[in-house]
């Protein structure tokens, strides 16, 4: 696919929107067309300039050589089965949901025939912002994008979506679809649920005002990802929720250990785990940082 | 106090340091000797103009208009302790540890009759850094600084050293201290604990290098504080233990709630619970930006 003629995004927000924008900026599409639920995002989608066209419902994808899934992933298997009737026999499919077993699951039972042109993907970039005002080219800038393709999978199809995301400035990888989800549950949705909830426990408090008045650089930045959608992250605790529970439970034993240290006053053994995390974190961003290293 | 004359620093690092650069650029310091365990920080210190004069013991303090405690917070009352024989008539101590409630039990019972002549303080400002060389003279601008003064407290040295932070650029507030821990312990303490909490899970995990490696934009927000000084935070928390605990519990409690939504597959209640959230988050940003706002 030296040239993409139709792209087909569905869910024209941060992520559809920015890998619309990308492939444009690199001269890689013809057109895009946008499907979504509502018609106001899809009419800022078009003056933004991240879609030439809007369309109500996914009969579009007829026309598409590409069709690329980026609506919260809650709503994959009904995008799925309303986008199965139109498949062409070319059109390849691929997705950006933030977790791979459901999807593939959904995807092959809801595209028969046309699930080998199907390529799971996941890109792992965002911000906090949603919506297509939020969308920028240089989104996947040399930021890894995950392809989960299964046996079935035809290489020609995985080899298009790859180049598409490689014009877009990404780095490719692929993983197992349950791989990609334990990994995620670990390093994405697991610390996303605790910002949430730390957030929310200053907002439950007596005098929330008050409270974050007093925070600095660190509480902000530790809860920035609190910002992030409701309803995009509702949908991957959902359908990551076996990885994300097993994930929160060993944190909540991590926290019982520092509690029971807290309480009998362990100083070394608080040290310990804290000198170890700074350790951790500080040899991953000296390895970030490194020549040859691909961060 | 218009200016210092001699200003004695105790921990001669972030804190501390930033405290001596920001005095002298603002002109209001003439002399500034460092005390510390390390010589070599010392002269790091030394080095990059920080400090005047290095000593090893508090006994000049005799010499000093003002002496600020810097060093963690764990050691306040030994180091406490080996000042007070050396406090002059009219010299002032404050201190810029994390928590207030044990420090101000410890200086009421080591500093004897010079207790009215300290000023609990806590600038609330740092970064990840540590040592002398994170030291920068703008560490405090706009910041606030929480004073904790008693009732025993002398109303004039509580005015200088607020002239003094003031001098740093800083805002400056008055709490109780037991307040002060709790507003703390909430939005700071415990914040620090969940991300040496959720660094440590990754890196005692089989796979380390692979999980960070896939690891975005928000996971290295989350874990910043992480990198922060374990000696630091294990006194943190040890000195604020009963208030962190309190916040900790009240966490996990939140944290339990969400893994009952989960495990049930309540997503209206994990919808909820993060739009909660966001609002909250959202809402804060804005009052912090918004016009005659002190952030």
């Amino acid at each position: 696919m030296e040239r993409i003629g139709t792209l087909v995004v569905v869910g024209v927000g941060l992520i559809g929107g920015s890998f619309a924008l990308a492939l444009k900026q690199a001269g890689k599409v013809e057109r895009v067309i946008g499907v979504g639920r509502r018609t106001k995002t899809l009419d800022i989608a078009r003056q933004l300039g991240i879609i030439d066209e809007a369309a109500a419902d996914c009969s579009c994808a007829a026309r598409a050589d590409l069709v690329m899934l980026a609506m919260p992933v809650g709503q994959t298997r009904a995008v799925l089965a309303s986008l199965a009737p139109h498949v062409g026999p070319a059109t390849v499919v691929t997705d950006a949901g933030s977790t791979k077993s459901e999807v593939v699951h959904a995807a092959r039972e809801e595209l028969g025939e046309s699930f080998p042109r199907f390529v799971p993907g996941h890109p792992i970039a965002g911000t906090e912002h949603s919506g297509p005002q939020a969308a920028f080219a240089s989104l996947y800038r040399d930021q890894r994008v995950v392809l989960t393709p299964v046996k079935e999978t035809d290489a020609v199809a995985t080899a298009h979506v790859r180049e598409a995301w490689q014009a877009c400035g990404a780095k490719v990888y692929e993983l197992e679809p349950e791989l990609h989800d334990r990994v995620l549950a670990t390093v994405s949705h697991l610390p996303h649920l605790l910002a949430f909830a730390l957030v929310d426990l200053v907002a439950q408090s007596d005098d929330p005002e008050e409270l974050f008045s007093y925070t600095a650089g660190g509480f902000r930045d530790f809860t920035r990802i609190a910002s992030s959608h409701p309803e995009m992250w509702r949908d991957i605790c959902l359908a990551n929720r076996s990885a994300v529970l097993k994930e929160l439970q060993r944190y909540e034993d991590v926290l019982a250990g520092l509690r029971d240290a807290l309480e009998r006053s362990e100083g070394a053994a608080i040290e310990t785990l804290f000198e170890r995390a700074r350790k951790a974190r500080n040899d991953w961003l000296a390895r970030s940082k490194a020549p040859g290293s691909d961060e």
